[in-house]
């Protein structure tokens, strides 16, 4: 066995002669001497080959890159001079007494610390490029999270409870997975997209405190930032309020950001989701970015600015401005004109804005802008006081519905910010409450759920289900981190004239309720303790934890749609024989 | 929140008031009083409702099996004589100032403590199945299992990486799930039945040591043992002899067994597989059973007895003898002629015996059985001899294909030794070693891989792949404990050209060899360091520690092939609609 990996090996072995393995990093002659940077995952130890030893010079001779080798050898001090304070082994290297190539490597596509690779070739030789240190760091922060994650809910009672990935296709499950079954002619499994029905069961069965770390599945288009299989922590736990189950995940991952990055994370601030998307226009706010929106809906409603005016008579019309102080020296004219195709992405028609020159003087001096002539000074100092804007500052304007100006101007909010200096750099956290619980889909002219058909209502908004479903928030909750959606959960309902009552409103009916959803609501009938419970992304944890954008590159194997021979690759056509051993064939 | 789980509440808080949420196990009226068993995951307490307080005592009246129930009151001694030395809480009670109804319950199908409920009710109200104390302790045994699995390989420098559930379908895949996917027209994902090649890249690619925790399926029929979707603890390491990785895994066990039920596992002997099926007629063997098989092929090679003879005979024949000490007694006449059918399970066409009266005796008053007379007294002798056959054994006789008498004496043995008491109740684990790399497939005249055509032969042995397969023997070993396949692992092949050497020795060409294999080719060509690994089944593995029979019962959801209204049901119809949407459809 290995003395020690190459990586850790340190004047702790001085004098000693130890045994290594590991892959040849380089190889360089210097002087008819041979260095070996030896690499295994722990790092470099330099190996120098004298040519005295002759067999063994002849094994050093033949070494090329990723070859790989065991090394015997006597760990000495580096000569003066030489000393890699990088490394951990940077003041020793070994004087290698017998090299054995224990398996020789073609030339490798890449060498393992280049940094400009494409992902092609990554992808097809995923075999180099998961052996690349920058890569091995980052599934081996995944682990230590996973770690961080078990060792505190295993210490705050937990239990592991693993759920099947094969079960009986949901109600919902428009984007599932179907599994065919030899053995069942003619039927299917499915994928679940969340165990969330199963976990509420282990709550009815008892179990007080459940979490999984759990592979779930979703039959949808790749992106950089979506895979059809993803990682959930899913954690349940019964008789605890919305705020004790808050505190509780509030701990886990103040733990794993404390466990893997050393860092401890501010206690996060709770914003209700009227509050985040009226200030932030996002229910996912960066709170890294310094600028807020600024509501204006009512000060502009007798506005003779005609854009402004009838987005505020909108029922579900917004007006709001972005204060970026100082920003008339940040932004040229130009850049100012490129921000209106940035906020048509998000469906807004245009995006209007001021310099402010001077404050004081409401007229077109002070206020730089075409919209300005349209605006009465009330109105225009109103705006003026509203967003305390001072002599530099640009203000931008969104109007429109509700959901555009929130989309448009939250993303102008965040753009701006990272852009010109509005934002910091630091872990912001923060927990965003009180949900509404249902969208109308103009669509079908239904209610929908807006997180799931479980989520509790809030007690004192139970009597709104049958009269007006839009007055409903519900006990559901986010926790967002720098822009990014950590984690979201929810108090559920356990009792079960509550929940046919939900499922009512949702437009589903008594005879549905019992086909579709009986035997969860003979469970809640069976003495269901109040329970709730949450679900994190592993995936993009670790991708906020390791500093890497794509989901992707925080996988081991992901899916990719790109060249046929890949072993990680997307699916791949059957056989007419293994068709008809399913009974099932290609549609014509 | 709860001050304590209600099973743990005792004289820590005598005199103090305490919050206490759970189920009422049972309520009973006992002099005007009420008492109700007040039960949680972590077991009972007792609170007492005095008449005095009429709206408590009136909420208790109302309280049957099964509501949950929150419950604040003062905690104080039991009355002399009713303390219940059984429960944690048995030295206390809790006298009820509030009782609120979180939930009620309409009347379960079962108690929580019945023991006989059939496996239909079980499985239709799985979630008051789960409930029960009994299986609560299995699901958290479980839990224990997998964190110490993971404590010990973790501390171990183990990393835990995720394979992919969905992934490219194998050559080999015959009993594989396929998984059309929507977005790839006429295109199937296949879900593993182990993550043996991923784990091979993750050698490949430098991780040293790697474990999961990792669902795994297999479409085939339902069985009492068998589900297609289980669980397997998978390991795979780095640059380490076979006997290397052997002590690291026996270590894994140990540590498992004393984490989670204290016990200190004997050192695991190591057998060969040519020993342990020559001795215990198993590859698996209960060291529990104190009997072994007798070798006596060589023996009866020239006996006049012609079902001996021709076995003995046979390329591959067997004839072996196993002695029960003290059998004449225990065995009645009745007994002994029903074993027959016993072994016939096992392919076997007889059973022939022989008490043993007196071994001086080489004749049929000595040797009581119809055989003797077809045996001489030279054979007689020796086979009295080499048995060690006293006074008042049986010896129960094999003859025939090896394979055949392997698995019905070895069956045999199990059987007599545990009915006939020479078995210890003990925890008797083994190495089994140098397993055959290779079975003759008579139907398709083809050598087979005995395990994987990945494991590596003994080094020694590769001359022979292509002249004589049958005489190669692999680095491949399993533990067995008490007669059941613990896990079992291998050295793999790491060098690309011995790798395509076996794959020609099972018949597959170099076109095939490129087509199907052609990625795990190249990733051996790039460098792959010498590795190997193991893999546990989880579900066994706790079944074991738990003391229950069943797969199923270690599982919180297993599949059944019962009643089609239960939500952990076998596969279910899809609508035309979905099929539409997959472009397959179901063949008429």
């Amino acid at each position: 066995m290995r003395t020690e990996y190459c990586g850790l090996t340190d004047t702790r072995f001085l004098g000693q002669t130890v045994t290594l393995y590991g892959w040849a990093h380089r190889r360089r002659d210097h002087g008819g001497v041979i260095f070996i940077d030896l690499r295994d995952r722990e790092g470099l130890v330099q190996v120098v080959c004298d040519p005295d030893r002759k067999e063994t010079f002849a094994a050093a001779d033949s070494v090329r890159n990723e070859f790989v080798l065991r090394v015997t050898g006597l760990v000495r001090r580096r000569p003066e001079g030489t000393v890699n304070t990088d490394l951990k082994s940077g003041e020793i290297e070994v004087l290698a007494h017998e090299i054995e190539v224990l398996n020789p490597s073609v030339t490798p596509p890449f060498m393992m610390d280049d940094e400009q690779i494409s992902e092609e070739v990554r992808l097809k030789h995923r075999y180099l490029d998961l052996r690349r240190p920058a890569m091995q760091r980052i599934l081996r922060m995944r682990h230590k999270t996973s770690r961080a994650v078990r060792e505190y809910l295993d210490d705050n009672g937990f239990i592991d409870v693993e759920t099947p990935v094969l079960y009986k296709s949901t109600p919902e499950g428009a984007r599932e997975f179907l599994v065919p079954s030899r053995i069942h002619d003619g039927q299917f499994y499915a994928l679940p997209q969340s165990p969330q029905l199963f976990k509420q069961i282990l709550m009815v069965a008892g179990y007080d405190r459940y979490y999984q770390i759990v592979k779930c599945f979703r039959d949808e288009d790749l992106r950089a930032d979506r895979q059809p299989e993803f990682t959930q922590i899913d954690i349940e736990t019964s008789f605890l309020s919305e705020r004790e189950i808050q505190d509780i995940m509030e701990g886990l991952i103040r733990h794993v950001w404390k466990r893997v990055l050393d860092v401890d994370l501010p206690p996060f601030p709770r914003l209700t989701y009227a509050e985040a998307t009226s200030k932030y226009g996002s229910d996912k706010p960066d709170l890294r970015v310094k600028l807020e929106l600024t509501e204006l809906t009512d000060v502009v409603k007798d506005a003779g600015f005609k854009v402004f005016k009838s987005a505020a008579e909108l029922k579900d019309g917004r007006v709001a401005a972005l204060r970026v102080p100082g920003g008339n020296e940040q932004f040229t004219r130009k850049e100012l004109d490129d921000l209106a195709p940035f906020v048509a992405i998000y469906g807004a028609k245009g995006l209007a804005y001021i310099r402010v020159n001077d404050p004081t003087k409401l007229n077109e001096e002070g206020l730089q802008s075409p919209i300005v002539k349209f605006l009465s000074p009330e109105i225009l100092g109103k705006i003026i006081e509203r967003t305390g804007a001072k002599a530099g500052d640009v203000l931008f304007f969104g109007a429109d519905r509700r959901k555009v100006v929130n989309d448009a101007m939250g993303a102008l909010r965040a753009k701006v910010g990272h852009e010109k200096g509005h934002a910091e750099k630091a872990w912001r956290p923060c927990w965003v409450l009180d949900f509404p619980a249902f969208e109308y889909d103009e669509e079908s002219k239904r209610w929908a759920a807006a997180h799931h058909p479980f989520t509790s209502p809030k007690d004192e908004h139970v009597q709104f289900l049958d009269s007006d479903p839009s007055k409903v928030l519900a006990k559901a909750y986010d926790i967002a981190l720098n822009g990014w959606e950590l984690g979201g959960g929810s108090v559920r309902i356990h009792r079960a004239e509550i929940q046919a009552k939900q499922f009512a409103t949702l437009g589903i009916g008594a005879e549905e309720q019992r086909a579709k959803f009986g035997w969860l609501l003979d469970a809640l009938a069976f003495g269901a303790p109040p329970h709730g419970g949450i679900a994190f992304g592993l995936d993009r944890m670790v991708a906020m934890l390791a500093g890497v954008d794509q989901i992707r590159d925080v996988m081991a194997f992901p899916k990719t749609q790109r060249g046929q021979d890949l072993m990680v690759e997307t699916p791949t056509p059957v056989t007419e024989k293994q068709l008809r051993e399913l009974h099932i064939r290609l549609r014509n």
